[in-house]
């Protein structure tokens, strides 16, 4: 049984020069391709759903940060979800549906091993593209963020930035459920802060272009915020350092607010509150935490069920659209997580 | 029975404005006081050692860090090491040796209470002023930072950062002490280089006024460094940044090079570092440590006892000369601690 219709063009939105500032639709060409022949141990898979995430922005630097940078006259790199084809590794078989590494063109051959390897998708009473968001990078990030980066617990005062985010809108609830006192959410303008407080159970939500913005988070906060889950670093995180409490713990999720240029970015210059106030501020990775995954998800999965977890996507589709949608991840989208439909499972 | 001579004049250096930036010799004013009276609960201390740390600097900040700020008009704060003279606090009896903190004053009235009262001397084989040494803050600070806060465990490759210092020196061997593989000193110039490699027991001592200093660091460490504990901020701790192995463990103890003019100093524009390695960045500040401090004390104590744990002092002496050695903390000084040496005990 075979998935790929022998006629069909690859089509593929391939990487011309490396962004210097902020990406932009043209830094990627359409070209058409041959769809790849398939070696042995390799996995041929057709491409239904292109995930977005910040940290694309940083593939596309020339250090490419904690992986291979992607290189001019490549595809570009994605999380996605797919269709085997065509296996010659006896893990993966046609019709498979997988999740993980692949890269923005219909057919391809996607490596199965490594430390995140394609996981197959468990069958689910929820939609697939949801493999890419709660149960996915965002999802998992969030979790091992508010658990195990910020260990975050009852009582705690915490703030998340960029809340209506695929992964601040997840890690704002996941702190509520872990018990936390009080839930506060940045996010910019007063809609997007009534999405925030209506969706994803903060008590209140700041909004960042409000000047008086960490007056009012001191304001809300009055003995200082004990977990910081920052997604978007620059003057907010610097502002943040002082309204930590002492022992206050910072997750560095992201750096929305510096496009992910590159490794050197605008250092956050209250960082000697580490020390005065013995902050602890922390990376997460979700490499390190592999072991770990099969656990989370079920976590996740059950409170998904249990109505206690609340799932926002923000869907477009087709495959044309896919070098557009990158550029909105850092000039403001709409909330949830963001995903491209490319085509149905067969 | 009393140790204050009626006659004696409290000689005291007082502020006379805050410094904005370098402290300098003429930012205090000698003036001569008279000795307080002593109301109930009071405790009146006669001053022998003064010691001197980067911290204080911090103080003398408007914000003041994580205590008081000192104002103009009020003698410059210090840890330091008296003695007893008059009594109403049934804790303390004249005569008592004590240590905590005083100020730049022959006499004072100080605070009994806080979460860092004055603490009773325990009579002991070494040199009174080494109780603000290795007994005293620096050493504890070396002593949470590289048992606590950066875990040093065997096998680990170590960096310190001004590791002639008082606390730095004391960390690289306790670093050595917990089993590290490899203790990197980094200092300024080659006589303190050797100094390190011969005093503190570093492997090697890295002089960051060579400008390959990183590379040298970066061959001295190939699989990356796991712990740095860094007393000097700036430069030094960005470039620090891009050599930490994943998940290593930084620890913010001081920023010698940002002069602690002040909460705000030059940010660690790598510091997506923390990210994308999943690096822990904390600080260190004694007063959370409070019930651990004598075991520490104890564990410390033993290793010099055993000879494990090399001391060094870097004393003067005259009550005059206090204003004069601050400003060597921040522009260079000899390895060691530094104290001032005021007055004998009677």
């Amino acid at each position: 049984m075979s998935y790929l219709d022998p006629k069909t063009v690859n089509r593929q939105w391939i990487l011309n020069r490396r962004p210097q500032g902020a990406v932009v639709r043209t830094d990627f060409d359409y070209v058409e391709g041959t769809v790849p022949s398939v070696a042995d141990g390799d996995v041929l898979v057709r491409s239904l759903y292109f995930g977005y995430d910040a940290s694309q922005r940083i593939w596309l630097t020339e250090d490419g940060g904690y992986m291979k940078p992607i290189m001019p006259g490549e595809p570009m790199r994605c999380m996605g979800i797919g269709q085997v084809v065509e296996s010659r590794n006896p893990d993966y078989q046609p019709g498979d549906l997988v999740e993980g590494f692949m890269s923005w063109q219909d057919y391809a051959i996607v490596r199965a091993d490594g430390p995140m390897p394609l996981r197959h998708l468990p069958k689910a009473d929820f939609p697939l593209s949801w493999n890419l968001g709660v149960f996915g990078v965002g999802g998992l990030t969030a979790f091992f963020g508010v658990t195990d980066g910020l260990k975050v617990k009852e009582g705690d005062t915490v703030v998340v930035s960029a809340a209506t985010g695929a992964t601040g809108g997840l890690a704002c609830q996941i702190a509520r459920l872990l018990g936390a006192k009080k839930v506060i959410g940045i996010a910019g303008g007063a809609d997007k802060c009534r999405w925030v407080v209506e969706n994803v159970g903060c008590d209140a939500c700041v909004d960042y272009k409000d000047p008086t913005w960490t007056a009012k988070i001191a304001e809300l906060a009055p003995d200082g915020v004990d977990a910081y889950f920052d997604n978007v670093g620059g003057d907010m995180l610097d502002e943040m350092f002082l309204l930590m409490a002492p022992q206050g713990r910072i997750l560095i999720c992201g750096a929305m607010s510096q496009g992910y240029t590159g490794v050197k970015v605008q250092g956050p210059t209250n960082y000697m509150r580490i020390c005065t106030h013995q902050l602890t501020v922390q990376g997460i990775l979700l490499f390190f935490y592999a072991a770990k995954i099969p656990q989370a998800a079920q976590q996740i999965g059950q409170w998904v069920m249990e109505g206690k977890l609340r799932v926002t996507e923000n869907r477009h589709a087709g495959f044309e659209k896919a070098p557009d949608l990158l550029p909105t991840m850092f000039t403001g989208k709409d909330p949830g997580k963001l995903v491209l439909h490319v085509a149905d499972p067969a």
